[in-house]
């Protein structure tokens, strides 16, 4: 990994946003919380490992770590006294999340490496096999296919938004 | 939406990383280049009709879209001559990519918006019925239990760095 700039974001909150995407992307759509998610996942859980196998400064994952404190993805617990320590533990929300990057693992497999030259690989824990991520439809069992879903309103979406054709096409 | 602060970010490249995530979120660890993608996704293909939706500055726009283009998640077609003028679309990396932004989805109506209030709904384009992704193993059908998984080295991990040992907890 390399510094290549430091860069000017136009950052907004999307708390308020009409859409899951959005909403999620406050806190996923970011470099490094889900790098920190994935280390609570891998089993990484103390600062200083994190350091270790992130290779950043302590304020990013400092700032990191408190925001996903905050949004309730991990949980701080303190391992030690005199000298205080922590480790940050995935909650039922940080899972949640973790699986959104077993996603995304499949997606840069797919696209950033070649076949069967993968770098990490998920086992499960009962039979030691590896998991082969796909997405589905939860009734048909069917995988998805993105190009023929369409979007529409759903229940919650605001009245005073006017729908686009474009939504219908 | 909200414009909260203009933040300086360490902007890294993780084009390099020996991890499928890393690499994703090159181009997906960002507010903007994912909500595009959402845009296209539900048939937005055209620069003012993003703008509108979004809610954004041309300049924001204008280097995304080039960003999108460039990494092959976007294809520029010209619809237009006398002005020239374009519409975006989704590539086959770029559906892929739209695939995992449904995963986020799933996540975000979860843990951002009551059951049964969601803002936006999934149709299959045949059937017109609304689809629930979630994520399964594809050799056994049966859904991914995240806290059952654990991380080991793939093929292509890098032989000079040591294993975690955490990794095997």
């Amino acid at each position: 990994m390399q510094l290549t700039n430091i860069v000017t974001m136009e950052r907004m909150t999307f708390s308020d946003a009409p859409c899951s995407i959005a909403r999620s992307l406050d806190v996923l759509g970011d470099w490094w919380n889900p790098l920190i998610l994935r280390e609570c996942l891998y089993g990484v859980h103390r600062f200083k490992d994190m350091q270790h196998w992130l290779g950043i400064g302590r304020n990013i994952i400092t700032r990191r770590l408190s925001l996903l404190v905050e949004q309730g993805l991990l949980d701080k617990r303190q391992y030690q006294e005199k000298p205080d320590r922590y480790e940050y533990h995935l909650t039922e929300k940080g899972y949640d999340a973790a699986l959104v990057l077993v996603a995304v693992m499949t997606f840069g497999e797919k696209w950033y490496f070649e076949r069967g030259q993968e770098p990490i690989q998920l086992y499960d824990r009962d039979t030691g096999i590896s998991v082969s991520p796909v997405i589905v439809d939860a009734d048909t069992g069917k995988p998805i296919d993105i190009r023929r879903l369409y979007a529409g309103p759903g229940p919650s979406f605001p009245e005073d938004i006017e729908i686009g054709k474009e939504w219908f096409s």
